[in-house]
């Protein structure tokens, strides 16, 4: 254990500034709870047609809430900023703030905040990427300035992760009026 | 080592027979190479406006020769084959026997056979496994009799595959039209 | 909406059944909690030496109570049983039955469970997977008759899931010993 | 199509240079092939004692030519560079350059290279992301000066695909002195 200069402190990971500050780059970034939610009713609304806004805001909060998803989120935006600064190598400047079609780290990143409710948010995923309804139309017009490569696959990640959770919570409340003996909200997370 | 049996050569894994029994089981559960290819060119016409069905067959049978992918395609289809013929464990069999949402495990092995040609696949993926265009549809429609539950998923997947290693192919040509000095085939799989 | 015949009720999923089936099946197939938990025990208490087996089985619980993980376990054993009935493809039948290491479906499988803690219990899996430690020797022994292609790798990933879903709560635990404002459980799942 | 201005080539992807960078990166982060193909050797000498360092070095090369693997080897090394000339979101900064064990996108980006070359890769690269023999024991020495959070992981993941490279061609090459009918060089990649 070495030690450390009197006017630094050990580091040592601080979840709750983690998670203020992707809320707050994701608002800097001009990324509203709202528009994100509003993504996730118009994915689910076909499957419960009673859904409504406030139970979608809180679903996609409960989703930024996941230590995954912010880590994936924080580093999305990062690299989306230092591509309008231009400070990256410059194969991989070219690639980012052109949003290369095959550069796909885009993806992956997506994926990895997809992945933290299951498989059954591929196709919400692939579905709302394809379309770009909403905000994502937005985020994906290359005129308006900003560089938002990662951003838009990351907003679209988050929505079909809510859509998931909504997905897996609704069941349980099924599960719960039909009077089955239930699991407690760790099967639905 | 263990001594065999006379009439029984030892295990070996024969990747031809493995090759040959995807093709054959994919045209028992009655799905064609020409359905497939489709899909691929109602994906890609848009960014590649030439683009033929001969070069669609093409690609399809090019992901279909991937190892991974074939192991995919046999498992998914013998658990469809299982839950059609009621011999599966019985939370398992009413899981996949409805097509249940929650399960995911197909939406899995289809992951799989997207990956193979890397994270572009994702998006063409959950788009045609959402809006289930010509052969999906029939696949999904519970009516008709046969447990398509893997079946559909690993279409689609082979799809959004032969999609992607089009878009890989389309920019080695473009680059060697240009005279650039090109990398071989290697890159584009 | 079709009419049910009066002895047979329509489907809907019952996520307490799928849960016990999950329990009863790892049992049945020779696996315990304890013998999970000595996995998980064994890969964190370097970085926990006060880590309990008590701790370690309800993390294993935990994972367990979790559908994507009960749907990959009961997957998986089922395709386990039927190569041991030999009722499979052939071609399927003689890759499982052989546990062929280019088959990879297994791999796969045990990936949906590690994937549901994050990307943080990659390592744990793949390095329990390579050594086989504890119950994975004799899960993976071939001359012991049962055929456990798959069991050996969902029960190596459960353990490793387990293990991050405690990396997780330890770093929740000392963040509310330094009287941090904490996040609440979901964080941690 | 907007016109561009003279001094200015519109963006195309060039494949060549982004190959190049990769390389030229690897270096300039002190990584040999030699050290990459040393992993391997360590890795796969068990199941084949006649494996060469040359053959190691060219199975290497080989995966370091696919775009995917390209992608995430230059996105990882400029998040480490960007970590050590500080120039990042502080919550960022904190984790990368702390190489915080519940950050996880640096497992995600290997992650994405082993998955090239499917899932019989994930073993292999959790064996020696736990056990950091060789190279990679130096990159995660933090005594050492640079940031290296993404390239250790990194370097583990292109080993671990160029294990599974090895395992599917060294198949391929068993079946043709079979006298097999063989698949050609396509399913081996």
């Amino acid at each position: 254990m070495e030690q450390q200069p009197k006017d630094k402190l050990p580091y040592s990971l601080n979840s709750k500034k983690v998670a203020d500050a992707t809320r707050m780059w994701l608002q800097k970034r001009g990324v509203t709870m709202e528009e994100i939610a509003e993504l996730v009713l118009l994915l689910q609304k076909k499957y419960y047609p009673e859904l409504t806004m406030e139970e979608c805001i809180h679903n996609v909060e409960q989703v930024l809430s996941k230590r995954e998803v912010q880590n994936a989120v924080l580093t999305g935006i990062q690299l989306d900023i230092l591509a309008e600064q231009e400070l990256l190598i410059p194969e991989l400047q070219d690639m980012i703030s052109h949003d290369e079609g095959l550069y796909g780290v885009d993806e992956i990143l997506a994926f990895s905040i997809v992945n933290v409710y299951g498989s059954i948010g591929f196709t919400n995923y692939g579905y709302v990427d394809k379309l770009k309804p909403g905000v994502l139309e937005r985020l994906n017009d290359k005129s308006l300035g900003p560089c938002n490569t990662f951003l838009d696959d990351i907003v679209g990640a988050v929505a079909a992760s809510a859509s998931s959770r909504i997905a897996h919570r609704k069941q349980t409340e099924r599960e719960q009026e039909r009077g089955e003996d239930t699991l407690g909200p760790d099967i639905v997370r």
